[in-house]
């Protein structure tokens, strides 16, 4: 079993470092490949998705991703900056169910901006689409005003977009990943105003038809919004389109206070996938030794457990964070009054030895 | 001088009366005039935007509305539903700048799913492009797909789109309010992703030359989403597109907890325009006479102060709503021990009596 290791920009290399150490002592025959993408991609082969990247992510059984995006690149044409790794491996993997789930450890409550009673015990699967939507739609890019008042100036545009196929396939992941749960799917669109949605909203509900024990329900992107400030723990699965899902996912994401102990999952149709931490790169810190390495290592229990069909290692991995957890350690982003700050690698170490 | 006043469906009516005491209480000669709008224009004349309505609406110096949409309603054509009113408005009226405050009075810090500490003092405000984007962008509509794996299927698409002149009238706005604030803009987009918002970016960017007392930033959608969740009061004036706007007002108006007590505002290149409760028309609870209406009677608020320019008299109704705040009344949505709970009415009859 091969994994493709790309650890990226910023944090990346330091957290992925952690999450390797943890792979390795797991005593599994992994081949593990690493790769530059991202800024590092460019800085030694001129793209942010170097060939030879591409090509070790495609003969891999899964993929470890860092993270990517640094300041030094910021100035550099779209095409060329660290994002555009990220969107292309989506792409040419064919990455199109992101799992984003939203936990609150239990440890960790006081880290939430919310109170307590509101998110205590919060567990939201968000079910993102990935390959779709206005992220990839064409046409794009800029022309001249049609029509109307502005007619005739420069204008910046975009499609949204998506087919009857990439609704259903997400539909059916998200069903299934319900299914496992609490039989509870919240579809969110914006029906009342986008062609696009309206139809994602009629699919959705034909696809549920084959899901008799799932609670389908339809809410407005406004309206989940707020309702996930609201009350968050009032949701069990969500799914939602490419461009939606960014937003609620990283607003889910904060509703914990400990998006450093976040994985993601982005999947295949044969449960291929790319695996990464929810928080981004935070140039600001790397080299520090100070980044939280859990949210990586989660991400690669999910690797496990989703690509390569060994839930019980990825058991022990999420048994293994909950330990140390337990134990008091706590990175800085996590840090409180009481509990033990450690370091990037000690925090690693600990995990291994948990194990 | 004319106001234009659509009460709507749901608690639509019920709180608009409150607002009409208002104004009428205030010995303005202002001349107000009622017409059906949503639900109830669909039932008096078989469309959601009268004709008669519009016209009353164009006519008007300015428009209080009330809020639309009904369980009754929900299963009509998209053209003909409730929330086609507000859209064809917006659009014919040209009102093209959503102002929609996110304030958190000091008596209601309680009411917030947010810690106190993270939302006591709140005031942002969120200005929404609101006649351009995705919203109205054609073509828009079903065909085929026409390419790549799921070619010949059936696809739902729309248009996301800004012309320059679109983008700078609303960069005027956005960096005026600012200016006379606190003098910080946060321009929210997805220039990493989105043609259309890395233009927004470089229109912002070169309107922003024209205010050098006004800090600007960018900031991506995903990460507005939850930098309002974990330090809201970072913020000062925000600026941003249609769909964006949509979901980000909303998820700031919840960090108050207290949508009940927010107004808005959506304004024409002069300065007329629309003035609605930012919150919806709840008919679970309408004709039940426990709504609250004093996000309509700030609405009217509002309505004096930038359509009107009667500042002193929108002062007036400030001070009288903060008033019976301070006297303990409360309507239900924002009832806590300690207070008196009142109804619609009485709470009307309170800021009448407080004016
Ligand atoms: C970096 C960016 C292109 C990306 C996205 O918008 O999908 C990120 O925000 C994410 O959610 O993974
Ligand atoms: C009702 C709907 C069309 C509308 C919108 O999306 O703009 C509403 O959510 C709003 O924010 O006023």
């Amino acid at each position: 079993m091969k994994i493709a290791i790309l650890p990226g920009d910023g944090i990346g290399p330091e957290i992925i470092a952690q999450a390797v150490k943890v792979l390795n002592a797991l005593g599994e025959p992994f081949e593990l490949e690493t790769a530059p993408v991202g800024g590092a991609g460019y800085a030694q082969h001129g793209h942010p998705l170097p060939e030879a990247t591409l090509a070790l992510a495609k003969a891999a059984d899964a993929v470890l991703f860092g993270a990517v995006g640094d300041y030094r690149y910021d100035n550099l044409e779209r095409a060329l900056r660290p994002e555009q790794a990220i969107l292309g491996l989506r792409k040419h993997l064919g990455l199109f169910a992101n799992f984003r789930p939203a936990v609150l450890y239990p440890e960790l409550a006081n880290a939430s901006t919310l109170k307590p009673e509101v998110v205590a015990g919060l567990d939201i699967l968000i079910i993102r689409e990935l390959t779709g939507d206005i992220y990839f739609g064409q046409p794009r890019g800029m022309r001249s005003c049609p029509d109307g008042p502005f007619q005739g100036q420069r204008e910046g545009y975009d499609t949204m977009r998506y087919a009857e196929g990439e609704i259903r396939r997400i539909a059916h992941v998200a069903f299934q990943a319900a299914q496992k749960r609490d039989k509870r799917l919240t579809s969110v669109d914006k029906a009342n105003v986008l062609e696009t949605f309206q139809f994602w909203r009629d699919i959705m509900t034909e696809v549920g038809k084959d899901y008799p024990d799932v609670t389908l329900d339809h809410m407005y992107v406004d309206n989940a919004a707020m309702q996930l400030v609201r009350a968050p723990k009032k949701f069990d699965v969500m799914v939602t389109g490419n461009m939606f899902g960014d937003i609620l996912s990283d607003c889910a994401a904060q509703l914990t206070g400990s998006i450093g102990m976040l994985p993601s999952a982005s999947l295949d149709a044969n449960n291929k996938g790319l695996y990464e931490p929810s928080h981004g790169s935070a140039p600001d810190i790397a080299g520090k030794g100070i980044a939280n390495p859990l949210a990586t290592i989660l991400s690669a229990a999910m690797l496990l457990r989703f690509s390569l069909n060994r839930a019980e290692q990825a058991d022990r991995i999420d048994a293994a964070v909950k330990a140390v957890l337990a134990q008091g350690l706590r990175t800085a982003d996590i840090y409180e009054a009481g509990t033990r700050r450690v370091g990037t690698e000690e925090m690693g170490d600990a995990v291994v030895k948990a194990l």
